[in-house]
């Protein structure tokens, strides 16, 4: 089985159900700016590790899970719409795409992100063949590892750190803004799954260090990326003065740290039997080219 | 029994409530940020009215039941916050102080509303001591109204709407830009009481009315009101050419329709016994003075 194959029919398979998620009723400007960035494509890394992580679990029909796995997707599309803003990262484009407020100006890329992060809740907390107590349980995970203890302190940490930074800063930076809701989506998938305390543990720290690891090749790739091979503004950090982990380790160093998180990831899987696409997708996080 | 002062203590009991909401070990100028907004005042109108539609409804102990008013309040805030953008409204000042990106910058100020806004869902979905069903029911009630098929979308249209718009587009705005979301805390009062249907229904239709009253009446106070004495930019709804209700009928139409909106409420609240305190809050909306 070829992993990358297998990610890109998944990541289609999202792609069609994210296509028609919302519903007309409100203004269309706005309509159109939430449209255009949750179907503006990507990796659909989160869903997929929601939806993974449940059947590894031994979760057959994931069919009644998807609207979980959607709202996943959309609390990241509303971070990435967010992060872009002129007073944030200021990126002209997304995906190969311009950015949002590039197409429908601040104000309505603004609401565009309010109105994401707020309808993942409405949807998540409409679901009816799941039971209420896990819910509340998968909202609770959700918003602390994206709120204010995760992602959105990640960012901040980001926007604020200056120059002088420290190893502890950068760390806190990757592990608050892309780990913990990587990780958190992994977890999800074991609740869903009904899975046993160990399983939901091991899946954690499954997410924890490929999240990890995820975010440090990104910026190995940064580093040694070309603008046209990725879609968007690379090289950026670097002329941003932006910490990460290369600017600190260099590409070899900061690739064996990569590679150590991998492997924990791989040995906090072992339990399970039918690991197969969970170990080639740690694999292959670690193997992307520019 | 003075339903001004009545109001303030209730604010000052919410005021005390709300100072320690936030917990260390994030960002300290994220941190600070949302601090600032959510303890610079208010009427704190929204969590009262939960309470005090829990009260109607036969709930004694609102103690535990606190959690929900104040989340409401933290989602107000984000909304503040967030309206107030150079993007948006471009507003400085906010209950009389300088708002929150004229204080922490665009990028804190828009990382504070996000923050707000998902704290406020961890908060709730933090709870133990109410059933996961009416977490989940609550959740589902508050991110419905302040979300696309809400408050957001109200702002979007009032963002978007240009001179010439309708009556419809107004009442479309304040509907859902003000009103849905005080719908909602009355509504999310009676769930928590456990109200029968009737009351539920009834505490709806209190809140849809004081909602277009408050709001109306708002509109009525810029339009005669001087900038120090409601300690914000008065009269900048008529600068920018905004559209209001006064600006459509005039101040005396518009205090009749605001009136018609309260005989509504007071009437829909018949059917409580104890019900002073809410009769005494429609009447108060709409004798506010600048």
């Amino acid at each position: 089985m070829d992993i990358k194959q297998y990610l890109k029919t998944q990541a289609e398979f999202i792609n069609q159900k994210l296509e028609n998620q919302l519903k007309e009723g409100i203004p269309q400007k706005l309509f159109d700016s939430m449209h255009y960035s949750l179907n503006a494509g990507g990796k659909r890394i989160r869903p997929i590790l929601v939806l993974e992580s449940a059947k590894v679990c031994g979760k057959e029909n994931v069919a009644d899970i998807l609207d979980i796995a959607l709202a996943v997707e959309m609390i990241h599309t509303y971070s990435l719409i967010h992060d872009d803003l002129p007073s944030m990262d200021n990126d002209d484009l997304r995906r190969g795409k311009p950015t949002n407020h590039k197409v429908f100006g601040e104000a309505i890329a603004i609401l565009a992100g309010d109105g994401l992060l707020t309808y993942a809740f409405e949807k998540i907390s409409s679901i009816k063949n799941i039971p209420a107590e896990k819910l509340v349980r998968i909202i609770n995970i959700l918003s602390h590892n994206v709120g204010i203890y995760g992602m959105i302190a990640g960012q901040a940490a980001d926007i604020l750190a200056e120059k002088e930074k420290s190893f502890t800063d950068i760390k806190f930076i990757h592990e608050n803004k892309t780990t913990k809701f990587i990780m958190a989506c992994c977890q999800i998938g074991a609740i869903l799954a009904d899975a046993e305390d160990t399983k939901e543990k091991a899946l954690k720290e499954y997410g924890y260090n490929i999240g990890m690891a995820f975010q440090i090749w990104d910026d190995i790739l940064d580093e040694i990326g070309e603008t046209e091979k990725l879609g968007k503004t690379v090289g950026k950090d670097k002329e941003n003065n932006k910490l990460t982990y290369t600017s600190i380790y260099g590409i070899e160093k900061s690739k064996e740290i990569a590679k150590k998180h991998i492997e924990k990831a791989l040995k906090s899987i072992e339990i399970f039997e039918n690991k197969e696409i969970l170990e080639k997708l740690a694999k292959y996080i670690i193997s992307r080219e520019v």
